[in-house]
């Protein structure tokens, strides 16, 4: 590293991100141990971080195996030695971009995901160079009711025979997201963990009836790999992201502790305003995003952004720059937060806050051994 | 510019961020005209774009007197030869950073604003080359309850009072924000702006008899700016920002029509959902932000996303690449969105879409004309 960093973390201006380096090691030994005993792959999902360091650490050093959200991470990726990618996305005819067509010629194995014939039909008619086939996904939606193929429409099975069929396409399997798998609720999350198992094999089963075959059959989301039931063992392949991180949605969601959660913002208190019982910080919607928990997190009380060694604090509001808090009991104690102190803030979302990061800085302890860049853009 | 651009906002992939370069300059047009009619000066504020060609326009090409909401705006306009340039957020001591010092250092006019005394005794304690003073504001909360100190209390004078009388201090007078303009009702908003610059002109008179002079009283947001009332006018400056590129919020506010609103998020349909009756677009929180009304905008029927002529659909949820719609009669007619059309959304919230996006494809009518890249950190 060429650019100077500061020593320690109480150096660094605010606000920003800190990334704790040992805790990051950790959650991804941790994935990478659980999937191993599962007996399935793990592919991670570059999100919520979007760096070189991060999707090293997630791959345990091999670069292989990884899904990306925007076609701009796998460029990022691809160009930085990374190999195996899946475009976490739906293809339509329109998304047949020069930048896909180069990724999947230039990239040993590059795949995409459909959850239309339109979109499948649009590779088809896509030639790619000699030897070079779309490796392609079926996007399954197994009721969490965002994108993907109703696992039990007749389409599925139309889609993945198509595919099966295309002399330039190789099919390779089936890929769901199981989103609604965020919830505190253990037994509903059991219960979603399950049915979509099962539906993603009936479906496999079904198409296998057909003449498909699939060699994968992928699920993701932190909550369900973080507490696998055995019913997930039957596919091949998890793809969670946030574990890198984690945030204090996935404490809610009894994926982890905040022991586990590896990133927060430091703040600064910059003003006092005891007319209206609040003390406003340095950290504004620019620097935490505005993802929080809405009235389906009850069991959120700490609101969107915990603030470390302070469970009497809690967000009121965010503008551009600057956050209001207020004490949870009305009356703020002033003497606890001194004006230029410092507050550590947990994120609710860490892909969204971290997104809003150009630097993460990483430390270990107090230290700060390093600095991560990640990729932006679409 | 040598990098080469789309020759139409048709060939450009989804999801970026156009902004009608004829509207901006109307936009600008008008504003400039509006505070000379008013016999004000107008110093724009930099946070909605943060690049050097919106500064250039809103500054009728002076790139003299502007606003800026973070340290890193600051350095980026100091860059590129901005002169006269007012930092926006309360100093505490634990701010007064070497980029802060170098920035007073080297620029002919940079202004600081306090609302503490903690923060200006911090000043007076740091010393600048020889010749050079802090130029400071007192930021002054006149009601919005944000940062600021409260406009009648004693500290507000004991805070003009020890600036104006340190010798490494130049005070320059008072600065407040009238965020509370935010509102469609005209009435109302027309009461704030009047009792706003009441409550300034009453502590610049209770300065005055404490011998401490304001050479500037300046008062800004949009929603104020855009439909001055008279009372305005006994002020010195104004300092809107988000009139370049105005958003729905604005429209709701009845700063401008729809036809002002400078910019809007280009998207693709990628998935169509009749089981749960969606479309799902490439446009997720990391395109458009997560602003958005609250219970407190009932007039906002769009949504947080309106869509350019499709007043049927609102945006439903947004994760973090993609975003679901609804028919607001609860139906979708597909055939009106077929997989691979595009959609264009507005902002609620211009500022904060802006924010997500590294460069802004800058167009008139159909054709690309530039290509703008904002400034981003703190």
């Amino acid at each position: 590293m060429t650019e100077e960093l500061p020593k320690t973390i109480h150096e660094l201006e605010t606000p920003c991100m800190l990334v704790d380096i040992d805790k990051v090691k950790r959650n991804c030994q941790r994935m990478t141990d659980r999937c191993k005993e599962m007996g399935v792959e793990l592919r991670p999902h570059m999100k919520t971080h979007k760096t070189k360091e991060g999707g090293e650490l997630m791959t345990n050093g091999t670069k292989r195996k990884v899904v990306v959200s925007t076609i701009d991470e796998a460029i990022f990726y691809a160009d930085n030695g990374f190999e195996d990618i899946i475009w976490g996305s739906p293809i339509v005819k329109e998304r047949i971009s020069k930048r896909l067509i180069n990724l999947a010629n230039r990239l040993e194995e590059f795949h995409v995901m459909v959850d239309s014939l339109q979109g499948l039909k649009g590779l088809i008619a896509t030639p790619l160079k000699e030897g070079k086939q779309w490796s392609v996904f079926l996007e399954v939606d197994c009721g969490y009711g965002r994108t993907g193929c109703l696992w039990s429409k007749e389409e599925a099975v139309e889609i993945a025979k198509t595919a099966d069929d295309a002399p330039n396409v190789k099919f390779q399997g089936l890929y769901t997201h199981c989103g609604n798998s965020y919830t505190p609720d253990v037994e509903q999350k059991n219960r979603t963990q399950k049915e979509t198992s099962d539906r993603l094999i009936a479906l496999k089963n079904r198409l296998s009836k057909n003449g498909v075959d699939c060699k994968v059959v992928g699920c993701g989301s932190t909550p369900s790999c973080s507490k696998p039931i055995d019913n997930l063992s039957t596919l091949t392949e998890m793809h969670p992201g946030n574990y890198i991180f984690n945030d204090y949605n996935q404490v809610v969601c009894n994926s982890c502790t905040f022991d586990d959660v590896a990133c927060k913002i430091a703040t600064t208190v910059v003003s006092h305003k005891p007319e209206v019982q609040t003390i406003v910080v340095d950290c504004g919607w620019t620097a935490f995003g505005l993802d929080g928990p809405n009235e389906n997190w009850p069991q959120a009380v700490l609101g969107r952004a915990p603030v470390e060694g302070h469970p009497e604090l809690i967000m009121d509001r965010m503008t551009q720059e600057v956050g209001k808090m207020k004490a949870r009991n009305g009356e703020i104690d002033y003497s606890k937060y001194p004006l230029g102190s410092r507050l550590y803030l947990y994120p609710w979302h860490s892909c969204c806050t971290a997104s809003q990061h150009p630097v993460y800085y990483i430390h270990s302890g107090d230290k700060i051994v390093g600095a991560w860049r990640p990729t932006r853009g679409w």
